[in-house]
């Protein structure tokens, strides 16, 4: 049942087999810090502080975030607790709904330590899953990859914030077709937006591909609309937090204006996404909540001082406003690339979850 | 002659009658330094450094630089060694060029103290001009505000980059109906780009508008597509480095995708400029050089350390690219906000160019 594991997953089951270790991705790239996460607290804390981020891997830490406070006290009402308090940390990503509502249903036939197993055992499977299905997107997106470099020249990518292994349990969303690329001796270039406020464009995605070898610059999210203009991206890839019934895509704030420049500029853009991302309960983007953090994610930044020691400094004296994410209508995506194929349009989501619920309960 | 100096002018020529002092706005808004330029080599780097920065700025101080010039050594060899010097500094904004050739044909029918003079009186009517064309294109951009207001509500505002006084010798360009609509009691607010990746918006603009007591609030250069898919944006205004015959506009990188954004979401686009930011001789965007500047633009930042001290940091340590400006389309241009009215169309501009060019020649 468990993929292969020649890479280092995101969140780890340690080896007491309950307590788990990420990665606290707020230091990265400048430190490299695991956390023990031992209770349900520590859990929602470390997601809500995004210590971890990126749709699939809320998904991941909330189901072990349920198994540990299962752990602690396997009743009904502990079990409705810990979904509560893990579901209020991050509005947007639909995998974190999707991934507690399967631990809850393999849990709940369940009593005392039987439950606990129980939900043990769905949250490994929710990690390997995701590991296969980041596997998955990248073979089918690397097709997209392959039809450029058939060419004969390096394959520019622009992607927007992070939707790589870190983002995910391994390989990522975005970037598992690069990663592909890469295993394949297929020349790459990336164009890595910073994307502001939290910057994981030039923190977590260029630390992962410089990790990677595969070559790649850091732009500011205002450089795209230029380079497209100029003909020098062939392809935009990009995660999703939520996609609705229409294809309409919820991300990272600042892809609806790549998306726009890519729509103008004849470049093709595409969404990639595991099928736990897909809310066919919504019927358009405008539905899907969108998150405000604290504007001093926009006021103060981070990063490393002369001197090697991490700092933050005060870019304005004025008040800030900070949302966190935008909605890309379904007219400008040129298509999705999932872990089933690469969809061309929204209406073919509606065939592929049937297909899949219906594996589910078989 | 002169024009109201009833507020501070950004180029101010000091009581000696001779060099000219300017704000260095590297340090705003956490330091205030005035600082004296003397020579020719002084002002070019004032420029090429961007302690001055804006294209109306740039041209005014370029006019001082060349007097400067002059004023060491008036003969020919000088004045095209001049000329060559101050027009390598910034390869984008028309403005430097336009204002280098008109100090340049004052001057040399004269020569020895004459020449001096005539230069020095052509710099201030620069100067004077350029403080009488901003107001008028907040008289004439006030108008679109107004319209606004009169639903009887707040105006939204969105601006990107700093076209304000700080961009000219005084209220700036596409903030100068923003002060005009300040000054009559008009309810203003101001979204502001933060601008990366020298932050001019956060610095700068937001630096002004704390000034003039104008409610604003700094964004993310991503979150701008966001706020107007929401209607919270009335009307867009931007300044311009260079437009071209076709209405073409080069302006800070980033506006493009504001641009997009506007049209996509039926948000009116206004671009503001004086007519010296016009260059008729380029048949299209495409023509304008874009700069690119330093990639440590993009991998270091400056701000304000917690004990209030200037600092910077690093924010990746992947290589970086950092093109400064891009190319808006004239077909998303709502209109273009100028010293003589508001244009609607790219063809409007030859009936101005040649009506301004049958005065000057009276």
């Amino acid at each position: 049942m468990s993929a292969p594991q020649s890479r280092e997953r995101s969140i780890i089951l340690n080896e007491n087999g309950w307590s788990v270790r990420v990665l606290d991705q707020r230091g990265l790239p400048w430190r490299i810090e695991w956390v023990e996460l031992t209770t349900v607290a520590a859990a929602a804390r470390a997601i809500s502080e995004m210590w971890v981020r990126g749709a699939p891997l809320i998904g991941a830490t909330a189901a072990y975030g349920l198994c540990l406070a299962l752990r602690a006290d396997a009743s009904d009402a502990a079990l409705e607790r810990g979904m509560a308090l893990l579901l209020g940390t991050r509005p947007t990503a639909v995998n974190l709904r999707w991934a507690l509502e399967r631990v809850r249903a393999s849990a709940q036939p369940h009593q005392d330590d039987a439950r606990v197993a129980a939900a043990y055992r769905c949250a490994a499977l929710i990690c390997d899953e995701d590991v296969n299905s980041c596997r998955a997107i990248g073979d089918h997106g690397l097709e997209l990859i392959r039809a450029v470099a058939a060419q004969g020249r390096t394959v520019n990518v622009l992607t927007h914030c992070n939707a790589g292994a870190l983002a995910t349990v391994d390989y990522g969303t975005a970037l598992a077709p690069i990663y592909r690329a890469q295993e394949l001796g297929i020349a790459v270039h990336v164009w890595v937006d910073e994307t502001r406020p939290r910057n994981q464009g030039a923190l977590l995605t260029a630390y992962e591909l410089n990790r990677a070898r595969i070559p790649h610059t850091v732009i500011t999210d205002n450089a795209g609309g230029l380079l497209m203009q100029r003909g020098e991206v062939d392809l935009c890839l990009v995660g999703a937090d939520r996609v609705s019934r229409n294809g309409d895509v919820c991300n990272k704030i600042g892809t609806y204006l790549k998306a726009l420049a890519a729509h103008d500029n004849g470049v093709p853009f595409y969404v990639a996404l595991p099928l736990s991302t897909y809310d066919g309960s919504l019927a358009s983007g405008s539905e899907i909540p969108i998150e405000e953090r604290d504007p001093a994610e926009v006021i103060l930044i981070s990063g490393e001082l002369p001197g090697g020691e991490p700092g933050t400094l005060r870019l304005t004296r004025s008040a800030a406003a900070n949302p966190a994410f935008d909605i890309t209508p379904a007219r400008l995506v040129t298509g999705y690339v999932t872990d089933r194929g690469i969809l061309r349009h929204a209406s073919e989501w509606a065939a592929l979850t049937m297909r899949a619920l219906q594996r589910n309960t078989r």
